[in-house]
């Protein structure tokens, strides 16, 4: 109905043109107007489901039982915001911040929080980032959760053991996602 | 490939069944799987894009112009993160953060930060819900922004003179996203 | 073994009595040191687990569904620490925050979020209680989490309608962890 | 009216130096009055006009579209303060607040973000400066905007990619602003 209406708009001008004489002019108002219309379009996103969510979090806690250790794990979605979080029992109560915040630093720079730890280093390139967005977490444990395609729909961070086993837990929600969205 | 590989096998396990006699488990769980599989999605959402962005504060800004005042004018995308923004010559310094708030309040609620503001009252529903989200501002001026059929692609917030005129500029600017995505 | 050394000190204290004739003085010691003994014990407390925190998830989440309606639902354990949380596909942005403020809020004050809130107003006897606790939420939609004994396990906290659907699906939460540990 | 009371107020302390003989006394204060009238001026500064910061933004947004990279640009003013913003369509959503904390750390201290970063690591006579003013980002991509003759109007901070390219960005908008107030 409205897409209809914007044409009968186009049309009636070129259609006064003609009465008028005024073609040129007119025909140009309506091409800037054609113009506009179609390179104004808003931007098409994915965003990660509950449903999706839940299930990366329950592939990451089987990976925290496998390899005996207990973990803080958190879910954000494609705007960085909370999305889904699990404790799991015992799992240390600092943690519950650093999950969180590792989840929403690998999205807001769309990598894993570890490698810009690497940069923001002493003389790295990054030095101090940790000062932005109300505090960002640059060691591993968070990473881009992406579908099959690559496109990032949010993201996921953990904490409660090194460094390396909260990475390979996120690891394994990751791993689901792309599993899940083939 | 890579639905042609999941449909290989559940064929795979379909065949199986036949040969093994496990009919119906083999395809309880094939059914499982591809059941799985569709009720997993992703969200399609859509983004207010840049140049929708700056056409919206453009027209804010000339609405500000013909009412005599000069005003900061923020636009936050759908996650509420901001995406453009502009203050005006001589607009209030003050007021760049209460337009950024305005933008953001009225995109974490999807609605007016001034229908916020008169619950938030003494003895209202939301009293003191100013309080969350590292600060709200529940005035008038903080609109959603949406696109001809109903869809947030994000909000504006203007301040910078009463919140009435406030509220005319915030207005104008979210009726030229209307009229472009029609 | 170290109730045995313990026992083993007391009667070498009163075995010393008997020979130095110190009889009543170390009667006296040794009685104190076993009082303090009993009196010296830590807290038992019970805390949510995540298996329970994320069946009164599930619950109040079908509380939802049956309302037509999308939430932000936190549950916080007995330290007031975030346990466990899901934001339902399209429940709004803001409402994370406040969800989680909502169930910090019933835990650190053991009682509805919104009773707080009927004390908070202008006049009244914890006005502007709201700016304690890095920022209080008082209106409803924050319980308590109970067992069947009345022990208080955790909290919860709901948001993305109005306060009392908020408080509807708050309830149903609650009421699985009462039925969940009957 | 004001400086009619001024002008009689020195011509009474001349006029009474005379009818006391305290002359010479009298004419020194009345000197100094007269210079500290002049001294006390206000200070004449310039800010740079948002036509200025949007004609920065359009020549940097070139820049980044000429190098395939997608940025966030903050313009602050020449009191640090936000003047103009824009996030290119896929940019980083961790890079609004670094290109904004760029573009104030390069006007608190008037030089290139990078500069601050040399002297702020470990050792360095500046070590952890990035705690003060709310949080610094002292890696390259912040700029001082200047004119023609050298006066600084403001700043600008560029993020999105490695910190040469927003650099190079941030330089772009810096040689504009030169340019046009030539």
């Amino acid at each position: 109905m409205k897409i209809r209406g914007f044409m009968a708009a186009i049309v009636l001008i070129l259609g006064l043109s003609v009465i008028t004489g005024l073609g040129t002019k007119a025909q140009n108002i309506a091409q800037n107007l054609s113009d506009s219309k179609t390179s104004r379009k808003a931007i098409n996103t994915q965003d990660i489901s509950l449903e999706q969510a839940n299930l990366v979090l329950e592939k990451a806690k089987a990976k925290a039982i496998k390899l005996g250790t207990k973990m803080d794990i958190a879910i954000v979605d494609a705007g960085g915001n909370l999305k889904a979080f699990a404790r799991m029992d015992g799992a240390c109560l600092g943690c519950i911040d650093i999950a969180i915040r590792k989840a929403r630093t690998a999205r807001l720079f769309d990598r894993p929080s570890g490698e810009l730890g690497k940069l923001s280093q002493p003389g790295g390139s990054l030095y101090a980032i940790e000062h932005s967005n109300g505090g960002l977490i640059t060691f591993p444990g968070g990473l881009p959760l992406k579908d099959a395609r690559g496109n990032i729909l949010g993201a996921i961070g953990v904490s409660g053991d090194t460094v390396e086993n909260d990475l390979l837990v996120a690891q394994a929600g990751a791993d689901a996602l792309v599993w899940m969205s083939r």
